[in-house]
């Protein structure tokens, strides 16, 4: 980060440069009342960051909202940038709406309540619903094109289970872009603008060099979305890359194939059927047949959105069925866990026994290509209790003629195309962007004329980033033992000014120094609490604790010697500093950070 | 105000300078889907400054957001140099608090909604119900005060009539401060610090001059509270100034005397019982009776919260009885109309004929000192269908010891203390401030301990201005027939730069100037259309309608006098400026107006 005295004095505009610890009412905690399940909530509420009012729910507390502030104003800089035009769209957002799209019902996160006067309303989630018919409002014409707006505004979403503080609430700040083409050229041109402006911001936040570019699902809209993944031990996401590319996956779609097992046995053994009573996954039932993993089959039925239909899917008994995978190539909407009934209909079993051996002609089967190459494979016998072995492709059913890719991806899996192995690591997303075609424009009827007065259905993508998320995220990314450490981008304060003991003297030159910075435009907090019970290492610790990225210690030692102890939070490195010497020092030190 | 090019680099970090017509989606309208019910949704909705998403929820456009930002802004300064300090607190709140301080039920406009946990959460309209647990948590020592914390924040009410668009919304941008003190002493020192920072607001809004400090109803939690009254023609409230002072009373707590009448006849007439059925109101009752409306009365039954108990009131005819006064009077918590039953059981009559004579002596009676000195004066006779004359002091009921202000003032009453008369004006309600005592406190159980070890409970104050509602009214107060009129401190843009007609030297020479401006902080909306169907006229029309401070226009012929067309919008003068100075012209305008 650059930093000079007259952009300091910019950015106090908004985020004033000074504040006393004895002016703050908010205190650090030592222990909670109840435990967190996330670092970022544990270390957020013992720091007086964050104040939690209900599971999912916070309010920002002074050194929280400086934090979330800062984070909002280099999005809007570079939203602003490629030339998105802010604006603030309602919470409230009337039913009809979301009855055009279909999501009233479909979305199960919605908040929806009625009014005095009997009208229901969702509180957006999302703002697809508003920001289509309003752009429409005002653009017809091809001439009118591109637009992009964007907003940032307090989003809600009803979940069952809301976790790990800031990263998944109910209650969060976020920032939502929506574009508006009249072709696809245009659209793909300003998704890559649109991804540009999400890798600066990254970069500004300190975190460009561990967050990566994901292709993820398109969910129901498209054929692809993409995710911004920031590596970090204790993210949700598994991400796929594509060793020595930054070619990233999801985990949800990551493309694999999986390695080759060699199998001992060179020949066809007699196929028999094993009685196997309430074994409970591959791993026990491998061992209690005596077999490799690799040999047993997990074989699932599925009925889809055509009445009647069911399917079969199979893969090696390691893996896991895709449903994304599964559903795009059989080229259906829905697909759902076939019911304990249909089950046994079509097996003749109860559920925990299915094979592909004997079912029905009209059940069309899907094999992953994880079954390729196997020899006397095990697979339910469709008879309860159970399980065939020594199943073989050509003697006992046909080989398939072709094999697909519907398994869920895993470390030592393999990426089709390339043939290269898969790094595999955990990530937190921390921002979206998604074409959504013409799903929302023809829920609204929205389209263009071109320059012939023809009509053309209107393009969008949309661009999402959390913005109390991406705070909670840099807690987990940058914390240690002691407690957080900020971005300098982002830090609530550049400077935490601690003055130790009770003198006088201490405490006029803390202040002195205090105003000094202050002039200069350097962020400080200054600890002036000479309350006997407050020493040194509370002070000390409360630092630590808070992550800003420097301390700058004054006490009679110090002062005898006419300076002040430098403390580097991120290396813990302590350095001695003459006070006349302070202020280039911390200039450096904030350009260098 | 003043700017130069310092200050405006500063803003910039704020609101970008620059922005193109052809860069803006939004366009202006000239006729509205649906007439609105007041000026400043219509003027804000045909220039594009706000979008009605459905009745009282507005989202905020490019133009109206600035607006909106640009107010916030100020407010947030004027906080912060009070020492408020900023948090921001969460929208939704859990149903527990709300149960603590008995709103959950009391509180008609709260949105309350059901989470998929099957949890009970209201959207705040107003947060001393999560701010009073939050400081609590952190604030127990006398020397933790005082503190002041203010946010700025979308507000809910579920309002069954919004109206006059972004005055009385559903959904509204309000900065709410809430502040803790350990005496009253202290309380009524910040509350005047408040009130300060209020009137620093207000001036630096441009509407220091029009508005009033207001004294108005505590409500259930304190004798008074204060409003900042705006005079303004459209304004829903009635402020009642002493003549001659600053001294101003809202409507509904202007104690009041009513000037003396002189009635003709000097000596009392015999009481009669005359019948007159079915007439409605005391204007109808007169004629029929042929006496003046001031020998009318108006007596009104009244149940309070102790079962049982009903009380009279009456008043001269042309008054109506101030519930408010009548409940500090009484020195009761609730007051509710008789049911029709009531009333027949008292009186024996229907609803209607009620009077003072003949009542059960049970019943306590206050009569307002309009009734003082009457003769001769009309009265419901208890009987269906009656109404009695000439009722006399003395001769027919005993003329009670003590007459109350009980009325609703009206204008031409005198304030009674002074004895000089009212001023009366219409006015908008722009900001309010509220002592609340230990309403909150003694809820939470919020006690502070003191030098001794001894625990007091803590008072609060609150103070509130709706951001989005200052927005509106300031389009009531400034705006014109050709449209709004922006104050310099809030105006989207300083400057309109219309360029006219289709020659490229004057869109050369007009993208000049635009980039001038930009470069030293002056904020310039660009009207770049050069289609041929927007001329001129439009081009003004849209400048007026919009309320910016100046336009500049540049055409062929100010081009070839070197030169623009500068439009003041207060005024309307037109003056012809070289373009060479046109620079230092606007910067004195802008410091000027």
């Amino acid at each position: 980060m650059e930093i000079n005295s007259e952009i300091c004095h910019t950015l106090s505009e908004l985020f004033f440069c000074d504040m006393k610890y004895s002016q703050l009412f908010v205190k650090t905690q030592k222990e909670l009342p109840a435990k967190e399940d996330s670092r970022n909530a544990e270390l957020l509420l013992k720091a007086g960051f964050i104040q939690k009012e209900m599971a999912g729910v916070f309010s920002f507390l002074p050194l929280g909202l400086r934090v979330l502030n800062k984070i909002a104003h280099i999005v809007r800089e570079e939203m602003n940038h490629v030339g998105a035009i802010e604006i603030l769209m309602s919470v409230l957002s009337p039913k009809e709406n979301w009855e055009r799209t279909g999501r009233w019902n479909s979305m199960g996160v919605l908040y929806k309540l009625e009014t005095a006067t009997g009208k229901e309303v969702a509180l957006s989630p999302t703002h697809e619903e508003i920001v289509t018919p309003l752009v429409q409002k005002f653009c017809r014409s091809h001439k009118d094109f591109p637009v992009c707006v964007y907003q940032v505004q307090a989003k809600f979403r009803n979940e069952p289970r809301a976790k790990s503080g800031l990263l998944r609430g109910r209650e969060f700040l976020m920032k939502d872009a929506y574009s508006f083409h009249t072709s696809q050229e245009d659209f793909e041109r300003y998704y890559l603008v649109q991804k540009k402006a999400y890798e600066t911001i990254y970069n500004r936040l300190g975190i460009g060099d561990i967050t990566y570019y994901v292709a993820a699902s398109g969910g129901d809209f498209s054929k692809f979305s993409h995710e911004f993944q920031t590596r970090c031990e204790t993210g949700e996401d598994t991400i796929f890359c594509i060793a020595g590319t930054k070619d990233c996956f999801n985990k949800e779609i990551a493309e694999s194939q999986a390695p080759l097992v060699t199998y001992e046995d060179k020949s066809p053994l007699p196929m028999e059927d094993v009685k196997g009573v309430g074994i409970i996954g591959v791993e026990e039932l491998a061992k209690y047949l005596k077999i490799s993993v690799e040999k047993t089959t997990k074989t699932i039925l599925f009925e889809t959105e055509n009445k009647g239909e069911v399917i079969a899917a199979a893969v090696r008994g390691n893996y896991d069925i895709n449903e994304i995978k599964l559903k795009t190539i059989i080229g259906c909407k829905e697909l759902r866990l076939a019911t304990a009934e249909t089950v046994k209909r079509v097996t003749g079993a109860e559920v925990g026994y299915a094979g592909i051996l004997n079912l029905p002609k009209e059940i069309k089967v899907f094999m992953d290509d994880s079954m390729k190459g196997r020899i006397n494979f095990e697979m339910g016998a469709n008879k309860t209790d159970y399980h065939t072995i020594n199943v073989n492709f050509g003697r006992d059913l046909p080989e398939p003629k072709t094999f697909y890719d519907i398994k869920v991806a895993q470390e030592g899996d393999i990426h089709p195309t390339s043939g290269k192995p898969y790094e595999v690591f955990k990530a937190i997303e921390v921002g979206n962007i998604f074409p959504l075609a013409t799903k929302f424009s023809s829920s609204f009827n929205f389209k263009f004329t071109d320059e012939n007065g023809k009509e053309f259905p209107i393009l969008m993508g949309c661009y999402g980033i959390g913005i109390s998320r991406i705070m909670g995220s840099l807690v987990e990314i940058f914390s240690d033992d002691k407690g957080m450490r900020w971005p300098m981008a982002v830090t609530p304060f550049h400077i935490y000014l601690a003055a130790i003991g009770r003198d006088d003297a201490v405490y006029d030159q803390a202040e002195k120094l205090y105003k000094d910075f202050q002039n200069v435009g350097i962020e400080v907090l200054y600890d002036d609490r000479r309350d006997k019970k407050v020493g040194p290492g509370q002070k000390f610790a409360d630092h630590e604790l808070m992550g800003i990225p420097a301390r700058i210690v004054l006490s009679e030692r110090t002062l005898e010697e006419n300076s002040v102890e430098f403390v580097d939070r991120k290396t813990g490195n302590i350095q001695k500093i003459k006070i006349d010497d302070i202020l280039p020092f911390v200039r450096t030190f904030l350009n260098v950070s």
